[in-house]
């Protein structure tokens, strides 16, 4: 019998999507899997929303992730970006949330300060550290690891509410 | 035996959602049924999400559309409305889609020139030419006609294209 949580990691885009789940049990972190999702772009934007949707409810159902965590997300300086991110993002959330997982939101910074340390750290350094935390993840790609980080920000976020709750 | 083809019209957003449904056979229109959908406030991002996802698929099972019509939407100055947007419009666009039924995608400004003639209509004049080309709505609220509006556009293009075709 183990308390281990598993958690799915989401970076989502509509050309690239990568999603990570981790196993966590109290400090213990372990990887279980990762990869991206690449919509072919001949498809049209129903086509490809729905091919993400789709794809990310079969890692749901493959992987059982207790709780999911995405990146929160801000608007940019460049409004159709920022409106295909909105699209790509609910297409992610909609699969666990449809099968009744919790999906967790963390700021970029939270992100990366629970992975690097440092808010300000680059997509090389989470790539790093993530290569470093979970040994078993092989040096994912930036998509892959980026939700990876994701992932491990929830792990610690939910560890450190746990801890606050016993105090 | 009807070569009737049924259309589901959509207007996201994720605090109204307004959707409508119209058969169309050859220049004949007639209103099947309109509504809008408003999630709980109170719900979180993912929550509402499936919340509309749901309520759309319930509306595609029920109504059986052929084919759906939403709003391109374009990037406004703020930024974290078209965010938002975004995430409504991929929720409204999954439903239909994944059911296999073509989403088509129409600038509203070519919606309101469906409707009203020009593409510089406003919200009333697009409601008063919905209450008159489907009198059976019985004045739907704006997000609703906003749908219907978007539904009678796609009838439009496609018999104009069926036209196009036949000459």
């Amino acid at each position: 019998m183990t308390n281990a949580i598993r958690i799915l990691g989401l970076d989502p885009g509509l050309r690239r999507t990568g999603w990570g789940v981790v196993s966590v049990e109290g400090s213990r972190l372990t990887h279980i899997a990762h990869g991206v999702i690449a919509p072919k772009d001949t498809l049209s934007l129903a086509e490809r929303l729905v091919w993400l949707f789709r794809e990310v409810s079969a890692i749901v159902e493959t992987h059982h992730p207790h709780e999911a965590a995405i990146e929160e997300t801000f608007a940019t300086a460049n409004g159709a970006s920022t409106l295909k991110l909105g699209h790509a993002r609910a297409a992610a959330m909609i699969a666990p949330a449809q099968a009744g997982i919790p999906v967790a939101e963390y700021a970029a910074k939270v992100v990366k300060k629970a992975v690097v340390g440092t808010g300000g750290a680059d997509k090389d350094q989470v790539a790093f550290m993530i290569a470093r935390l979970l040994p078993g993840a092989g040096g994912p790609t930036a998509d892959a690891a980026d939700a990876l980080a994701v992932a491990i920000a929830h792990a610690h976020a939910r560890r450190a509410r746990r801890i606050g709750a016993a105090a």
